[in-house]
C-alpha cells in the first residue's frame, strides 16, 4: 500500500514536519541530491505540499496528480499561484493573524532602531571609535508623525505601538476603514505630511512599486522609510538612488525584491537598518505556525474543512 | 571691567553655549592647548561652570573661588561631588524629567533590539551571508516577564512601554513604590522568574555592582539584562564571564564601568548590543536639555532660584 507522502519544500517551523513524521511520509525536499527526480519518484503518493516561502507554480501542480492541499506556512501566499491551484482544485492554506504581533512589533523595533542610531551605534563602538570621537545624535518618535500604508491588521498593530510612542498616525490604502486615524487616498500627499512612511500592506500586483521615486521626494529629507510588507512594494532601485543621494534620511528594511538577494549598495550605507525577513521569525510565533500549517494537513488528508483556507477571493 | 565667565567642559547640547554667547565669556576647555593653564588664567571670572558627564571634583572647585554654580547637562549627577560643592555654597543642578521618555524608549529598543536579533540580521546581511546560510530566529517579548530594578520615573516610563508589547511587569528596589506590579525586596529572588532584567535605578555607592554573577546565574540561560542606568551598577567582570559561559542568553548596553572604554571582550560577541550612552540622545531632548542649563545658569547668575537644583537629599 503507497503511503500518503507530503513533499516538504523547506524545513518548515519548530516541530513542524516532526508533527506529521508519526502518520506521513515526508519528501524533504531540500535534502535531495536530484529535487525534479525525486518529485517524478513520488509524484502518485505526494497528497499535500508544505512550503514556507519557496514559490509553488502551476507546473510543479501539474506534476502531482493527487494534490490536495498546498499548505503556506507564511501570512503572505504571494508566492503561491491561487488561481491555478483553484482550477485543479487544490485547497491552499495559509497561517493568518499569529504573526500580526511580533511583525508590528518588529516594525516598531526597526523604526526606533533607525531613528535611535543603535546599529550604527553599535558598529561604532565594536569599531573603537567611542575613544576617539562623538557620536551623532539620533531622533525621538515623540510628536512625528507616521504615515502607515495598509491599515490591515499588522497596520494597525503597528499603529497602537506608535500611539505608546507619542506619534500621531495617518493611514494610506485603497479604502477607509473603521479607524480613529486620518485618510489619505493619495500616497504622495500623504508622504508630505509624514516623517516616518512604513509599509504593511500585501505584496502582489495591487502594490508593486507603489514606493518609487515620486513617494520618496516627498517623504523628503528628514523622512524615514519601513518595510516589513514585501519587496515587491518598493521599487528598490529608486530607493538606492534617494537613499545616496539623502532624498530622504533613512530606511530599515525586513524585505527586499530579490530575496535573499540584497544589492551590494545597501551595505555601505550608515543610514539603513537590513534585517533578513524576521518579521514572524521569533521561536514562539514560528512555533504556532507550524502548528498550524500542522492542523490544515490533517483537516484536509482526513476530509474536514481546513482551518485557514485562502481563495481567490483574498487576492480581489 | 572683568567679564563674568562660564567654564564649559564639553560642547554642551544643541544650542546651549550659543544661548550663553551674547551675555557672558565662554571658556570652551575642550578647545584649549594647555585646558590647566586656561582654568589658572580665567579662575577669578569663572562663577559658572557646565558639564555633561566630564566629572567636577573638589579640587577644581577650590581653583575657581568665585564659582556659584556647576550646571550639569544630565539628569546623573555622580560625576559630580555634591558634598563638596555643598560645603563650598555652590549650586548644583541638573536636567531631570525631560529625558525620561527617551531613556524609556531606548530601553525598550535595546530589548527589541536583542531579542529579535536586529544588530546580528544587519551584520548578517551587510557579510553577504543571507544568500548563503539560514538565520536563527528570535524571541518575542509578548509574555515574558521583565523585572525592572529601580521603579523610578525611568523605570514607570519603561514598565508602561513594556506594558504594550505583552510583558508581565515586576520589580525590585529600596522600598515598595505606588505602581500595579508585583514588588520583591530581594534581587536574585526576583531574576530567577524573571526572562529580562532591566537596569534603570541611579548609580553611585548605593547601587555599585548590584548585578554580579550571583544575580546573573540567577537570571539564567534563557534570561536577557538591560542596563540604561550606570555603567557602575554592573559589575562588568562578572558580566563578561557570564556572557562568554553562555550563564545568560545575551545583554544590550548603553553604559560601561569605564565610559568611553568599552572591553574588547564584547566586541566579538553576537549576543550582546552595544549603544555609546545614548539614552538621551536625541536632537529634540538634548534641545531641552541644552535649554535647561541656561535656564539654570542665568537665574543662579541673576539671583534668582534654580529650577532644577541637587542637594544632598537627592542622593541619601
Amino acid at each position: 500500500m503507497a503511503t500518503k507522502t507530503i513533499l516538504a519544500l523547506t524545513p518548515g517551523h519548530p516541530g513542524q514536519l516532526e508533527a506529521l513524521d508519526k502518520d506521513y511520509t515526508i519528501l524533504r525536499l531540500w535534502k535531495e541530491r536530484d529535487a525534479e527526480q525525486a518529485i517524478k519518484e513520488n509524484a502518485s503518493n505526494i497528497v499535500a505540499l508544505t512550503t514556507y516561502l519557496a514559490p509553488v507554480r502551476a507546473n510543479l501542480m501539474d506534476a502531482l496528480p493527487n494534490l490536495e492541499i498546498i499548505a503556506g506556512g507564511a501570512v503572505g501566499f504571494d508566492h503561491i499561484d491561487i488561481q491555478a491551484a483553484q482550477d485543479r482544485q487544490i485547497i491552499v492554506t495559509n497561517t493568518p493573524d499569529v504573526l500580526t504581533d511580533d511583525t508590528a512589533d518588529l516594525g516598531i523595533t526597526l523604526m526606533l532602531t533607525l531613528m535611535r542610531r543603535v546599529v550604527e551605534g553599535d558598529a561604532f563602538i565594536r569599531a573603537g571609535l567611542w575613544t576617539k570621537t562623538g557620536f551623532p545624535l539620533g531622533h525621538s518618535l515623540r510628536g512625528k508623525t507616521l504615515g502607515i500604508v495598509g491599515m490591515g491588521a499588522i497596520g494597525s498593530a503597528l499603529a497602537e505601538r506608535a500611539n505608546a510612542f507619542g506619534m500621531h498616525i495617518v493611514y494610506y490604502g485603497p479604502r477607509k476603514k473603521d479607524v480613529p486615524y486620518p485618510y489619505f487616498d493619495d500616497l504622495a500627499s500623504m508622504a508630505a505630511k509624514c516623517d516616518v512612511l512604513a509599509l504593511t500592506c500585501p505584496g502582489g500586483q495591487g502594490t508593486k512599486h507603489l514606493i518609487d521615486y515620486n513617494v520618496l521626494g516627498h517623504l523628503g529629507q528628514k523622512g524615514y522609510l519601513i518595510n516589513i510588507a514585501r519587496g515587491s512594494v518598493v521599487k528598490q532601485d529608486d530607493l538606492l538612488v534617494a537613499l545616496s543621494n539623502k532624498i530622504i534620511a533613512g530606511a530599515a528594511l525586513d524585505v527586499y525584491e530579490n530575496e535573499p538577494n540584497v544589492p551590494d549598495a545597501f551595505f555601505v550605507m550608515d543610514n539603513v537598518v537590513l534585517t533578513p525577513h524576521i518579521g514572524s521569525a521569533t521561536y514562539e510565533t514560528r512555533t504556532r505556525m507550524g502548528a498550524m500549517v500542522v492542523e490544515n494537513i490533517r483537516a484536509c488528508l482526513n476530509g474536514k474543512a481546513v482551518p485557514n483556507p485562502v481563495t481567490l477571493e483574498h487576492i480581489n
